[in-house]
């Protein structure tokens, strides 16, 4: 049984970024030698996620789109009221979403769909560094 | 340490079909022979989704109505001008619930409660094939 | 290979009901012996979550809020025609955050950000008794 560990720092631009993690994980897989077994990704931090998303120039805007009107930025949060800080949407956005993604590998490669890609959502108000943990257990 | 895993294939019927995969979960670990450990359950593809529902036949509309006020089909995704594909709100939906699910195994059995059940949500526009990845850790 | 499972009751006070089980986790993590790994937390039931939120006083009233503002009560859900229970809502909101959370395990601990909380979210009309599930596997 093999345990991988590794944390990444990412670098985002700011509210509604997302970057694609695909091939870095793939890359992790490799270097892990785990053939068979499960890669979790996690962000620390409570106002980004990590999410399944077809990485594509359309649902790059979409879905950050989506989660504006969701929990639209400014609608009067308690979470200001104590914090002063105006990333209350921020905060429920990425609770909603969840900060984890857990994928199978199979044959030492991440089983994904063919249009299916890992992605790192910065929901915060400003550009932010970011650390992912890459736990990859299996044999 | 035991590590067991199963593709599944999946036939959906369109749009909003949502399945109860939790016998055939319970079948397969059983199959696994791990008594304690955990079960990820991975939709290999960007259009439909796992979760947790209880699955009876008013939630069984529910659940996909919901998701469809909440991400409504045909209401100007950018994912559209760059595919001509009509299910940007497909992608969105099941971005949001996730392609995952990982349940805990106890005494050889999913640890589930009584009205807890594993479902595969299709959230694209038509009937499709799916692949759905099990792997099932532990002693 | 360690694998370490525990299951804890938890009571709740009703809808919206949020509890910081980070402590506990922790506790848990410790217990195990587990240094690199994995932590899984499953709630047995479905009509409560598991999530990450920064737990503080105005999240924990924005969180329940925005989900009752999404998913709202008495909404005319087909679930109460079939079972007379008055809580579709709490299904459906229980369903969209997931029952469950994998969070890395480093050094022996959890690798949490440093507001980043695990939290057990009460969607049910009324108070419970939870079965929270927790599997912590690694070495």
């Amino acid at each position: 049984m093999l345990i991988y560990q590794q944390e990444v720092e990412l670098d985002t631009e700011g509210h509604g970024h997302m970057q694609n993690l695909t091939k870095l994980m793939e890359e992790l897989v490799r270097k892990s030698g785990v053939h068979r077994g499960l890669c979790s990704i996690f962000n620390q931090g409570s106002t980004a996620a990590i999410g399944a998303v077809e990485f594509e120039p359309g649902l790059e805007k979409d879905f950050p789109a989506f989660l504006d009107r969701l929990v639209p930025p400014g609608a009067g949060y308690q979470h200001k009221n104590n914090w002063h800080d105006d990333n209350g949407h921020s905060h429920i956005q990425a609770s909603l979403m969840g900060p984890s993604l857990t994928v199978p590998v199979k044959d030492g490669a991440l089983a994904l769909g063919t249009y299916q890609h890992i992605v790192h959502l910065e929901c915060d108000i400003k550009a932010r560094k970011r650390a992912i943990m890459v736990t990859i257990m299996g044999e």
